[in-house]
């Protein structure tokens, strides 16, 4: 079967650009700087379910995603997770933290700050994470 | 310096095994199957910060311990994060999550649930752990 990414996935997030083997998508909250990557790889809910291959692939752009926020954002700490208690094809989060953010140092799933992007915001920030993953 | 575990995870977790480059310690939380990962390297907060190999080693230690929680617990769903807002030495979670667990689907991190294993309990629990990681 190929590739199709969850409905809600889809419905919470915007594509930015796809790596050899994850669609990088910009989480639709303004209130953390919050990228999900989510391999290309029909039915996969763990990474140990991933060949041994595309591990370490996930790994090496986890580790891409990890510098981009870091260097765009310079945040107190990064977010890394894998969950998917609520939406189970296999992503993972990668946000930017600081110590004066809403949900600070509680973790930023089922936080009720939501906020919305302008399309302005939202484009500009896009074109910022494409122009670091090409650039690292 | 030599690495030196951080006291609150010290209280909050005991000491399984030592991997090549890890520490395996069980969270002291009896509600939800759980140990983190510690990478032994003084002075680290995230993943990018370690050493290319050391990346790749903390990788490999993750899947080991993901397929460990996998073949002992036979969860619904790995919860696999690294965290680090209260407590910033680089500890890496895998958690066993189970579709009637008390918190899910929302992550148990602040979630209010906590219960003690009695000491039989753990000692048994950290065995099965220890004797997993061998033979995988």
């Amino acid at each position: 079967m190929t590739f199709k990414i969850d409905h809600r996935l889809a419905v919470d997030t915007t594509l930015v650009c796809s790596l050899k083997l994850s669609q990088v998508r910009l989480q639709n909250n303004s209130t953390f700087p919050w990228i999900i990557l989510v391999p290309q790889v029909h039915g996969i809910k763990e990474m140990i379910e991933l060949s041994e291959n595309d591990q370490l692939q996930i790994f090496k752009e986890i580790m891409l995603a990890s510098r981009v926020m870091n260097e765009l954002f310079s945040p107190d700490k990064l977010n890394i997770a894998n969950l998917g208690n609520v939406v189970s094809q296999l992503h993972i989060h990668v946000i930017a933290r600081f110590k004066d953010d809403k949900a600070w140092p509680n973790p930023v799933w089922n936080s009720s700050f939501k906020a919305h992007y302008s399309e302005i915001e939202e484009q500009e920030l896009i074109v910022a994470l494409q122009d670091k993953f090409k650039a690292l």
